[in-house]
């Protein structure tokens, strides 16, 4: 796939150091990250010096994730304050990128506040991408406190550091589990149609030597039954009752694990909750391309007279959650509400 | 792709009576049959004369299916006949095409009996193809009678005509349903790995013009909470006991369809019950190569560092079925033992 954003490109070669390296990251007035459409095919960093390029990043999809695109987003900011660029302009520019990411906006807004401050422009940047592996960091503390050694764990699509600056939010506890020397095993479902799960979670364990298997999404069920100890996905909105939205394939894994008695965990910062809104069913899903679908790239794959559905996510009931796994602690869905007193 | 049969080629047009073509036949001293490795992109069908020429369309999955299978191997040994060959020899040819389809096997012996009593090739043949039809057939019947009219059915995989001559197993129902006149939708998830939901069955339901879309696997959950009333499958062995084995994804779908209250049907003839394995935990999971999770075509889509677990089946309990819809009427899981006593 060719590179469509701008800026310099540089090939990374993958050794024990290289993998240390964040999904986006400030070094030397220039804004790094991995171009995820490349993955896991190559290491492709791109570099950005200019916040009009980081916002065509973001909108051609170099960096994915809400946590991600927040961050790139804040190093935008900073990057038009050290060209001294119109903010104002700079925010407007990155703003219009992708419509639906509310990282996005929250980033650019907090970053204009505290440009209008007089804050250092790096400093605060790089402090909006630290919150955010702080927060991933505390999840991944408490969530591997419930993974205990030889377990098998299942997650869907890609919760990982990828999409979270680092880290991850699913993949944190796993992480965590694992370099407290756990040995566990992970079945990354490949999550059909865009495959997060094979091209992004899979490569973040491979990097991490982290033992695990990709399945398709159809056979999940199947190795639940063979033995699973816990199911771990990250969430897109949780709202006031427990329901959740996550990647399209979530709630078949929450309904069988149910059934098969094996504990669901969702890992995600406050932030996720939403608390306006009452039940799943008040949440929009959002309807893609059914190109995802029916297309590999250019190529038709399926029947001509065939059209196809693709809902991007699906609601899981409340009923179906063990646990939340937040920054601050593990809530039951019953415990959301005390989040709105706090 | 290239046709790697030998034999010639002939491109059909498809217009309405086209479509009424089956899957395997016999016409002008020819076995004629579609190059399902071909769908959806192209319908090619391709001829054969010889025998040992068969056995490597069956080898090289131009056909496929169980029925499908052993209808081409009546027709080689038809062949072998008319073309005055030891008709031992080419029994021995077409049974070592492929190891595992029973049909296969059962057609070439049942086949070699009647030549040696001295039937017909042609007839004899066309008898045993005629037989799968007839009770695919009478499955429509019985299958139909539970379709109401504006039912929104899912399936899986491809249990159609394609698997099975003409008409289908898990197919028959829907089909007669919409010859009979009734307003249907049809969901078809698209099977992966190798997609025979989205290539074969969404191809058989629009050459039929029924009203359908193709699905993620994983999206399978969210719309039969959205709303179907009926879900139908075919499978490959039912056992004593009611368990089931059919394509990898099945058993995700019947536990969903039981939380959810959706009848979940099961399509099969009787000679797919194997009453000699007393529950699904004796069925044996045929694993297959990690690539075809791993690869698309010749390429490599998943990362480097991972593996792919593929089993090709999942084993679904019988108290997830609401019935067993068979050309002898619909069964119970509870009433599979009274088939023992006929």
């Amino acid at each position: 796939m060719p590179i469509r954003a701008s800026g310099k490109r540089v090939k990374v070669r993958l050794d024990e150091k290289e993998t240390d390296m964040r999904a986006v990251w400030f070094e030397g007035r220039e804004l790094k990250m991995i171009d995820q459409r490349e993955l896991p095919h190559r290491v492709v960093v791109v570099s950005f010096r200019d916040h009009a390029e980081v916002a065509e990043s973001i909108r051609n999809m170099t960096t994915r994730g809400a946590p991600s695109i927040g961050a790139a987003a804040a190093y935008g900011m900073c990057l038009a304050a050290l060209n001294g660029k119109d903010v104002d302009d700079a925010a407007r520019t990155i703003k219009a990128s992708r419509p639906t990411a509310n990282d996005l906006f929250y980033a650019v807004d907090r970053m204009l506040a505290d440009l209008k401050k007089g804050a250092d422009p790096v400093k605060a940047a790089d402090g909006y991408a630290q919150d955010i592996v702080d927060k991933c960091t505390a999840i991944g503390r408490y969530g591997a406190a419930l993974i205990k050694n030889d377990d098998i764990i299942m997650t869907h699509c890609n919760a990982g550091a990828l999409a979270t600056v680092d880290v991850g939010t699913a993949l944190a506890p796993i992480r965590r589990a694992w370099n407290d020397g756990k040995k566990i095993f992970v079945y990354a479902s490949e999550t059909r149609p865009r495959l997060q799960g094979m091209q992004l979670t899979a490569w973040e364990l491979s990097q991490e030597g982290i033992p695990h298997s990709i399945i398709a999404d159809g056979a999940s069920g199947h190795f639940m039954k063979k033995g699973v100890n816990m199911i771990i996905t990250g969430a897109d909105r949780i709202v006031a009752n427990g329901d959740f939205a996550n990647k399209i394939g979530t709630y078949e894994k929450a309904v069988i694990a149910k059934e098969l008695n094996i504990p669901f965990y969702v890992a995600a910062p406050v932030s996720t909750f939403d608390l306006s809104t009452g039940c799943g069913d008040d949440i929009e899903i959002e309807e893609r391309s059914e190109n995802e679908v029916t297309m590999i790239g250019t190529t038709r794959i399926a029947p001509k007279g065939s059209k196809a559905l693709n809902p991007s996510f699906d609601v899981t009931p409340a009923k179906y959650v063990t646990g939340f796994i937040t920054e601050k602690g593990i809530l039951k869905p019953t415990e959301i509400h005390r989040m709105r007193s706090r």
